[in-house]
């Protein structure tokens, strides 16, 4: 199979010729296919469904202590979810608050405090001239949506096989005091599934911020999701690490089971140093009585410790890691020879991040949506939606079967090729 | 039996050395209770637990309208939720939002959203020099908790039997533009048990407020907290006194089901104009993908409808009545003939407020805790925990049994008269 790159202005016409009548027949049997987030499918969301076999009217709602599950109380979690929601975080778990259903709201939460009350006594950041994130990129919209909101002036950071730029990192760190955080997703990262290596890890824990108040959000949502079993990703402890090198106050750890039990209706925790934990306990105190106990409970129950998570979670595999498959199979059948784009084949998490020619994302997503196949906007997985080189796409293969999904990579394989051609041949003019 | 005020010296100094000597034998059998926090009893908790018989892995998880409960999405609740808590606040479904288990956090959110983003488009409250909040005086900590911690100066309202003193409410409202809110729990309000009447909460529809941010927080806590099915308040609806008077941006309602299923593990919501629920859930799309829809169908399940939630709400009442009747009588019968307190015997709600003599609540906490019942602070139910005649005292009988209501009424009763006496010698000096 020839390159687009090799082709000649004659070669390129054909193809283009070729691929628009292809693409005319698929648009007849419009899939009519949604890959903009990244849901699990029903088949998944089944998986977890005799966790509520294990609760009835009968149940002793009560902790190991003997609290009572169903009355206020219990600020930051109860015994048994903070032990697991360490292991997630492999921190201790009298590091760990355990919140409501998403850890989304704690990192929204986080930064809303810091904006009116500072960080550990820090001057309040709503009252700062200006404020900025590093945000590897690309990254988490919803991230970046966050800061956003907060006007919190937004610094790409480029990703690299090992994680963010860890050179450009400790320079802005080091040396920009109005740099306050960072987004990390550490392990099969948002959208890209690259885990960080040890290596930067250890940088990270190392840093030397010039703010004391900047802090690492080190958002672990993806701490479990391996798509094989023999062949996982290890993360290093942040928290440890951190701990070594006496930076332990510079780390907030997120996780949630939002993709280990139900989307929307798991727990979520934070793993925090002793000064963290205490200065956000403090404001949680006004902010609520304490969080859902009873689905700590059910949750504590069902998962019952790690083993019990990777063996829950092996399950969810079985069901995604074909979808994975298929579209690393179509894109290296497809694609690949072409020239035209490339991704990482992903150990985990829950995204394919296809990197296109220069200037085709936004045309490639409109096609696929002329065809019936929704995807995550072009340009949202970086900072105010821009992505400067107009080539990332997300794509979420989790919600769809099987077949549904072959048929979606179909789709955009196609819309690549067309969308590719047709850069190529207006460069040639 | 004679009144202490009309007591002489000699006879208020044999009275103290009887109840010295009572006192002593109380300290004795010192009973352990904590009275602090209106909490249902266990009790109480077990009436909804048959809510854990209606779901298991055979569930079918999906709103009349398919949604799957266990996914993501549906920001504002599933319309099943929304219609249900739509009845607790006697508003429109479609003005409401479903929240998480807490009202306390919506509240505590709305309030930092204001801070940071204003409302409605006015001017962050973080860039004003001055914020101010109406507090109904008694009233309930965790309101003046929220406001203390965002730095809203807070301005003593005296309750009356009907309400808030609207005269001094319409005249700060309408002449301080640095006045943003009012906290109200205007059903059962907490401490007193003050149902507002239909004339203050049409007087609170047609404030004129100098800030066009002004909002009331209207916390129907105790909408269904009847104690008595055929002598229950009736509170006129907020919403559609506003709506009839053209304010109907001007309220927040909260409600949620804390103290109808779970404390801690219920669903909580909002009612608000259109104006007021767009601006929120532009907001909440930054924060959250959604609530957890999984309770909501629980409860919606669960509840039905406000006749569903009316009929379980009788059998709290016939668990809790006779707490409060104990309590009622036992200050019926030791402290009304004697001179030395009164309190409004509520029809509902979760407390009774104790007014002491003046300069008597600190001392009669004290006397209490040391004879092993244990009090709300006293001073608590004011702004920055300032009672300025030492006078109130919240008393919750709703999570001891009523033996052990009973047994810690006597113990109060016996500390008021101890302090009510030593209090009266003091001034015969």
């Amino acid at each position: 199979m020839k390159s687009y790159l090799e082709m000649s202005r004659e070669e390129l016409t054909a193809e283009r010729q070729a691929l628009e009548a292809e693409f005319a027949e698929i648009k007849t049997f419009s899939p009519d296919l949604n890959l903009t987030r990244g849901k699990p499918s029903p088949k998944q969301l089944d998986l977890s469904m005799d966790m509520y076999d294990m609760i009835s009217s009968k149940s002793i709602l009560r902790t190991q202590a003997g609290t009572d599950c169903r009355n206020y109380g219990s600020l930051d979690g109860i015994d048994e979810a903070k032990r697991l929601m360490a292991g997630f975080m492999d921190c201790d778990e009298d590091q760990v608050i355990v919140h409501g259903n998403a850890s989304l709201s704690i990192m929204y939460d986080t930064i809303a405090r810091a904006m009116l009350h500072g960080v550990l006594g820090s001057v309040p950041w709503c009252r700062l001239d200006k404020v900025k994130f590093l945000c590897p990129v690309p990254g988490y919209d919803r991230h970046f949506a966050i800061t956003q909101y907060f006007g919190i002036e937004m610094v790409n950071i480029p990703m690299t096989k090992t994680g963010p730029d860890m050179d450009l990192v400790e320079q802005l760190v080091s040396q920009d005091a109005s740099v306050k955080g960072i987004w990390c997703v550490p392990k099969y990262s948002n959208p890209q599934g690259i885990t960080y290596s040890d290596e930067t890890v250890r940088r990270f824990a190392a840093l030397k911020p010039a703010a004391e108040d900047f802090r690492i959000y080190w958002d672990n949502a993806y701490a479990v999701h391996d798509l094989y079993e023999d062949d996982r990703d290890e993360l290093l402890s942040i928290m440890k690490e951190c701990e070594k090198a006496g930076s332990q106050d510079m780390v907030y750890e997120f996780c949630s089971t939002s993709k280990v039990t139900f989307s929307g209706a798991g727990i979520s925790a934070m793993g925090m140093s002793k000064k963290n934990r205490d200065d956000m306990l403090k404001q949680m105190s006004v902010q609520t009585i304490g969080h859902d106990k009873i689905k700590q409970w059910t949750h504590t129950r069902y998962l019952k410790d790690m083993d019990g998570v990777r063996a829950h979670m092996a399950k969810h595999a079985a069901i995604i890691r074909p979808k994975f498959e298929v579209v690393d199979r179509i894109f290296s059948e497809e694609i690949a020879p072409r020239g035209i784009g490339t991704w990482i084949r992903p150990k985990g998490g829950y995204f394919i991040c296809f990197e296109a020619m220069e200037g085709c994302a936004k045309a490639i997503v409109a096609k696929a949506k002329e065809a019936g196949v929704e995807l995550t906007a072009a340009g949202a997985p970086f900072p105010y939606r821009i992505d400067p080189k107009d080539a990332t796409i997300r794509i979420a293969p989790t919600f769809p079967d099987t077949e549904e999904m072959e048929q979606a990579a179909k789709v955009f394989a196609c819309c690549v090729r067309l969308v590719s051609v047709e850069k190529l041949l207006m460069k040639t003019l």
